[in-house]
């Protein structure tokens, strides 16, 4: 335990000099590291995809599961999307810097608000190396210095990924420590890392609910926290009925294991009948098995009696709970009882209902008329995401590159003092 | 140990209820409530300053210090202010429900930001009865429901007060556990609230470095901090000598006993003759003890020799600090290093130096040509303030409305599906 406390004292020592140094980087250099690090990857696939090998090997030798080790692998392809998003990242504006709302006040004072880094971030994630990539070139457009910790499972391809990340840093002739891994698998420095709040100004999990509570229970950092996406859709009364039948569809099935997709449809019952017959007979042949209250079983013997547990299920799977409601107020107390927060979606062309939904809905995206599989950094604009908030603290929603921002004041004066 | 942990269970799920209730609330009836909250005080007149002397005649028999007493002291005047303090912030613009950049995406919909409250407050305050109604009366506004507080020595003179404010909300409709006051001094309580994260959203310690650092330590709340001042002015080479006197002289002497007062003057080598002598003339006249480096002492033989300690020392007194110093480096250097990331300003008429110390001094607020006096929210315009964060997660500088609020995504669509 004394290594791990002094490993996380140099890590974290090293990382305040070098976000330091970063704070204060051009745009222009901070993309030509970016090109550097891109340029040193692709330079070194075969050395990469040999580290990777010899993870998996070790994976299957462990006995992982299947989806496990199929986030884990490296080929060529995957490769070339890691550097792709490097050069992504590249081309994004720089937020540091910016001044906004520079106005003057009634003392003659001009005052603004200037973006800043937010100091060091702890990442932590499971097994997809390319996290090592995306989460340094984050950290490092925005100017925060960063230390980094894969899941053990990922170690070589960690390594062999972060060479690459230094020798680009170095190259570029910026503070190599700027990005640091952990290169032990000691579970105790995850806890040495969120409790080192001299060193490190907040946490990002990046991973499975499980990983996020146990971080967020051990942590004294603040942690920026994605638990987890009960999403839900609801069909008004007065919803379109061909547009509610396209959206409930998307949402469910355009990409089952992601945390936007729709775990539970709402449907007003006196839209039920327009829209549920359809539905029921494109999700069966999609395969998608459904759980309904009483009344949704009405429509079809195939439905499932669901249980109480289901409502508060994140299914990522292809199954679905429908629940038939008798008003609007009905679906928001149920979304505010079983809903994670994440992204609900309201169906309707009435102008009213609409406007109430996003007004009292209390999550992180509330959407009129669209799919849920729309909350996301890219689909946003931002160009770029490190995980979506759950929390309302700090940062909510997808995250990109201004949630790894804080900003201060700025005030120009000729000499003005205070009465 | 058993009760307190009810009475914050009972407080909690009453503050959740009332805080759904209040998200929907119109402007006009929280203002209307504010209204209410101030024609009660003013109706009670009489009751609360009978409390307040039972807690001002408590704490003379306790012989707590004076300065304590006359923040705990309410009379006619300091009523007038608490009235007037809530009819501000009746007049204040409503942040809820606020929507920005809400924009065409390439696939269609639209995406914009709503401003929404945070949820539920707990503020946790020394001995100012005035607190009471001006944190109830923030919180009201930003439609978060809030669990207040305040210091055992001014329970009396807060149950007035709070009886107020609970018939004002009645009066208008609104649901009574809005604000709610904790009515034990019993010290349990303080670490119940800071960790009933399942109740709480965010905590706001108002009060001295002892408080907040206690407070900060056993939270799992996020916790607003503020922790302290050191201030600093640093008087360039390029200063302009007049604009630097009345700036260092201000900033120091216009109120001993605020956070934003300059505590350490920095001034380099090659302006100090020209702004030193008549500086040191000036604070002499006012009464401001001087401790000083070696070089500076060399101005005058009254300045004491400065210890290694002072540099770190928030004074709220008629004490300064002054370092002479051989660069701006040197000045920023000595900022980072002894600085609280509070409140600094640069004096200068050189651009590139005034562009480079608001760039790289990392502090809540930096100032060009202007007094460290103005760090406050009334003169950056919020119309209000509950503090100011030293912290960089959330919110940072001095806190208004804006700072008790988050923000949503919205996504207007018209049947869009993700591809």
């Amino acid at each position: 335990m004394d290594s791990i406390e002094n490993l996380i004292t140099t890590l974290g020592t090293n990382a305040r000099i070098a976000a330091k140094s970063l704070r204060g980087a051009t745009t222009q250099k901070k993309n030509s590291a970016l090109k550097n690090i891109a340029e040193q990857i692709h330079q070194n696939r075969k050395v990469i995809l040999k580290a990777n090998q010899q993870d998996v090997a070790q994976a299957k030798d462990n006995q992982l599961d299947d989806a496990l080790i199929d986030r884990l692998i490296l080929d060529d392809t995957r490769i070339d999307g890691i550097i792709e998003s490097l050069n992504q990242i590249a081309a994004l504006a720089d937020p540091i810097g910016e001044i906004t709302d520079l106005k003057f006040r009634p003392s003659g004072i001009q005052v603004g608000k200037m973006r800043v880094p937010l100091g060091v971030m702890g990442i932590i994630y499971e097994s997809r190396p390319n996290v090592t990539i995306d989460a340094a070139a984050l950290c490092l457009k925005s100017g925060n210095g960063v230390i980094l910790r894969g899941g053990s499972e990922a170690i070589h391809s960690n390594l062999a990924l972060y060479a690459c990340v230094k020798d680009g840093l170095i190259d570029d002739g910026l503070n190599e420590y700027c990005v640091q891994l952990i290169d032990t698998t000691d579970r105790a420095a995850v806890n040495a890392l969120v409790q080192a709040s001299e060193y490190i100004d907040a946490i990002i999990p990046r991973g499975g609910k499980g990983l996020v509570e146990a971080i967020s229970q051990n942590a004294t950092v603040p942690v920026i926290k994605h638990l987890h996406g009960v999403c839900h859709t609801y069909i008004d009364k007065d919803a379109d009925a061909d547009k509610a039948i396209k959206i409930a569809f998307n949402a469910k099935t355009r990409r089952y294991g992601v945390c936007n997709a729709m775990e539970t449809l709402l449907v007003h019952a006196s839209a039920a009948g327009k829209v549920l017959p359809e539905l029921i007979a494109e999700y069966a042949l999609k395969g998608v098995e459904l759980r309904g209250c009483e009344q949704t079983r009405q429509f079809s013997k195939q439905i499932i009696a669901a249980t109480a547990e289901d409502w508060d299920t994140e299914y990522l799977d292809a199954i679905l709970s429908i629940r038939i409601v008798n008003s609007m107020s009905d679906a928001i107390d149920h979304i505010e009882q079983h809903g994670s927060g994440h992204t609900e979606s309201i169906v309707t062309e009435n102008y009213t209902s609409g406007r109430r939904f996003i007004t009292e809905v209390d999550s992180a995206s509330v959407m009129i008329n669209a799919s849920t599989g729309f909350a996301d950094g890219f689909e946003y604009g931002f160009g770029a995401e490190i995980g979506i908030s759950t929390d309302k603290f700090h940062v909510r929603g997808p995250v990109g590159l201004e949630g790894l921002t804080s900003q201060k004041y700025i005030v120009l004066g000729d000499g003005h003092i205070r009465q």
